[in-house]
């Protein structure tokens, strides 16, 4: 029977998968509240009751996605006849249906706890610089998941399986292939650039700088940004993170006195997560039309704010009169030298977080190259610091002094997330092809940053991306934005012209 | 077959059945810390996400509370061999779930949705001061409670089975005559008071006082008194309350430039609350032996540290130099003088929550008086105002000019919270039975309060009220700690030598 779906009302199965869904997602992001609270606001003593609370809406949670109504609804849905935005909401939950339901109770359970105990272990071992502290329990994770993967598809790649947790709709193979022309880009631009031996203002921000002023400029920042603090807040954390959904997502960030520039830069990256989330359509909370696309997408927001708005010569150009009004010593400084210093390509940086546009890309790679090796089993847990410190002095050319300061920097692979790390070079990969549309849709994106008037960039991102929240597919929703599906090409070409005029090359 | 309970495991229903009430109940705290983030943190735009969260999270733990499970258990547990303490933690499950299986699902939504409809009409109705328009709500809400009575227990007093709500184990007969009896010695000594003419130093806290001081000075007192911040904190909020678990227990408070004072008394009485719920043992959380006794225990612990400990003069001898310290203008107050101040009989106050102690009783029975009025149909919902007015000039001697200020004042009804007032009065009259077995079995409580040592009464109170959680009901744990079932005769006797000295009758 041919029917105008356009015309009907939803099957009755649909609206019945929504409502499921929708508690789902309201536990979800119950469960969000309370890692904020714990992450911001809990006294140390509340541990105990919060990882109570946390461990029973997880499983609350997991037995609402398993539900097998949801599986019930779904098999009705098969022939539906349905709107393309319905036909979408269904591939979603498909999607995030099948992969739970897959995988044991059990399983999950047992990497629940392992993650646990990996994490102390962890913690402790970067401590006493001591890998072999943490090395079995990253070995019990790597097979827990391995055996995740498996339940999930046993016919497929697993390193693949758990990239698809994070990036569903983007392919390892295209992955790979951006990671290598990254790679074969950002190597050579940085061996220039270091050969170069140019004279950037560096030492722009040494001295001190009080927290509440950076407070201040922080909130000033956010407000000409376009953050509206009526749906969100700012506060610190140990690391800066955002949380929320699109009536109220938070930000926090961190202040240090003697590095006024990675509060400032943290700051313009949480707001661009946040901005996203609040750009998802309100009347779709708790369905995927009203949830963020997966981590790309969403590093690729924060990485434009962030890079593109934030590290952009036009942008310290507006911030340098709010900038030298909180901090009487910059004075002096010029727009220029600020810029310059906000770009600095740092020759010795060992830490991944604290690392420059270029080099952190090879951070990534280093991860990427060791956890794909690890889940394929080609690689055996004792020999990663070997072959980290080796990838380290083959790509960035310095050789780690310690594990502590090498393989055991990042949270990570102790929360038994393999897969994760491409995802933020992914996200720069596509603020870049993002950035260079909006630049060439709007007026003068330049003057715009310089004047502080964020309002088309803003309006560009909420029309192209935020508003679609899941209803096109990766590649789809780049497309749809800039005309190309994902690629390298315009990330390569925005740090190959922007370092070679920093740098003089 | 004669086993020796205390020699044995508890039988496998017992387990169980603790594992079922612990997940509930972590729903629950987890409910409560959306809830504290909902009035303290979270930005107003947060509503319709916070809602949702809010509601979904409410209908999944009435689901756990009335699993059939959790049925079967407890019949199975109906002639199990058990220690006191396993049959003090079945009959708490037992009453609670009881009363949660009996009602329909389907009125615990309408009563949720008309209390949700009604909250607006009364913030209307209390601004337009137009009790009309919160009128036919609070007939449905009346309408829905006795429906909601009928189905816990059709053959007894509907409003009985309310207040049994709040407070299970005491029964409203008894209540209703500890009021009355608070009645007979407030209204006779209130007059005296009035009629004294006393010449106190009402205006010791006249003038500015800033508001970061007062926080500060908060902080001292409960870091004083004993608050552990390691398990708690202080906020604002508008209404100030407490909530939260063993593992941390949070305090709000309000200030205001013009009453430094309110702070004072609302921190003291908001830490009470949190130091109960901070006695209660680690190791129960999350069943009723880690849970606190009902409403009336609770505002015992308030009431004992906000009157007995806050308003003593043993009290403001401690404080004073903390407070001069804090306010330079109190530099010429005498300890005596601000004693007096705190504890000051009001003539003309109409508002309950801004009532000094013995009037406060008096704004509780005129609720008592027209709620059980209302549940019982004696009384019309559209003759509550004039009720209310009658019934003040009666107690109190004075007339509401205003419904807003009248029967509009309380957020209580609105909620469909009839049968709650009363256990304030309890509280204060259980606060004055243990402040007295205190004072008695302690080498000198005064001068422990004036030199700032609470190590004693606080340990008292652990070791005869917090530790037991449920294990007691509140006649047998008020009678374990002071040696009697709760009557009035404490708190009489404490509020006639008390006033009768302050203001020389």
């Amino acid at each position: 029977m041919a029917t105008d779906a356009t015309q009907t009302e939803p099957p009755e199965a649909y609206t019945a998968l929504l409502d499921e869904i929708k508690r789902y997602n309201a536990v979800e992001s119950a469960t969000e509240v309370l890692s904020w609270d714990q992450q911001v606001m809990m006294p140390e003593g509340g541990t105990p009751a919060r990882s109570t609370q946390l461990s029973t809406l997880s499983s609350i949670s997991h037995d609402l996605l398993v539900d097998e109504d949801i599986g019930r609804y779904l098999e009705e849905l098969d022939d539906a006849s349905l709107t393309p935005e319905q036909q979408a909401v269904v591939r979603e939950i498909r999607r995030e249906y099948v992969r739970a339901a897959r995988v044991p109770r059990d399983l999950i359970e047992e990497i629940s706890t392992a993650t646990t105990e990996a994490l102390g272990a962890w913690e402790s071992a970067r401590e006493h610089d001591a890998f072999e502290e943490f090395a079995p329990h990253l070995e019990r994770l790597v097979e827990l998941k391995r055996q995740y993967a498996e339940h999930i598809d046993p016919d497929a790649d697993p390193y693949a399986v758990l990239f698809a947790e994070y990036e569903p709709c983007l392919s390892l193979s295209k992955t790979a292939d951006i990671l290598d022309e990254l790679q074969e880009t950002l190597v050579p631009l940085i061996e220039d650039i270091r050969a170069a031996d140019a004279d950037l203002a560096t030492d722009a921000f040494e001295g001190t700088f009080d927290t509440d002023s950076q407070e201040s400029l922080s909130r000033e920042v956010l407000a000409t940004l376009g953050y509206d603090f009526d749906r969100g807040r700012l506060d610190t954390s140990t690391h800066p993170f955002t949380s929320g959904n699109q009536f109220d997502a938070r930000i926090t960030t961190r202040f240090d006195e003697s590095d006024p520039l990675g509060a400032i830069t943290s700051t313009i990256h949480e707001f661009g997560h946040a901005y996203y989330t609040l750009g998802l359509p309100d009347d779709a909370f708790g369905t995927p039309l009203g949830s963020h696309r997966d981590l790309s997408v969403h590093e690729s927001q924060s990485r434009l704010w962030e890079n593109h708005v934030g590290r952009s010569a036009a942008f310290w150009e507006l911030l340098l009169p709010k900038l030298q009004e909180a901090f009487p010593q910059t004075s002096e400084l010029s727009a220029r030298e600020a810029y310059e210093a906000a770009n600095q390509v740092h020759d010795e940086n060992l830490i991944r977080v604290e690392a420059d546009e270029l080099t952190y890309h090879l951070h990534i790679i280093v991860r990427f190259r060791i956890e794909r090796e690890l889940i394929g089993g080609d690689l055996a847990v004792d020999d990663v610091p070997d072959r980290w410190n080796r990838l380290y002095e083959e790509y960035l050319g310095i050789t780690p002094p310690s594990d502590a300061l090498g393989c055991l920097q990042d949270i990570h692979w102790s929360h038994g997330n393999f897969g994760y790390f491409p995802t933020y070079s992914l996200g720069s990969v596509m603020a870049a092809q993002l950035s260079a549309a909006a630049d060439r849709e709007l007026d003068d994106l330049d003057g715009d940053i310089r004047g502080g008037d964020f309002d088309a960039l803003g309006e560009w991102l909420r029309t192209n991306i935020h508003q679609h929240g899941r209803r096109y597919e990766t590649d789809a929703l780049v497309e749809h934005a800039t005309g190309e599906p994902l690629s390298a090409d315009a990330f390569t070409e925005y740090v190959t012209e922007k370092y070679s005029a920093l740098y003089d090359l």
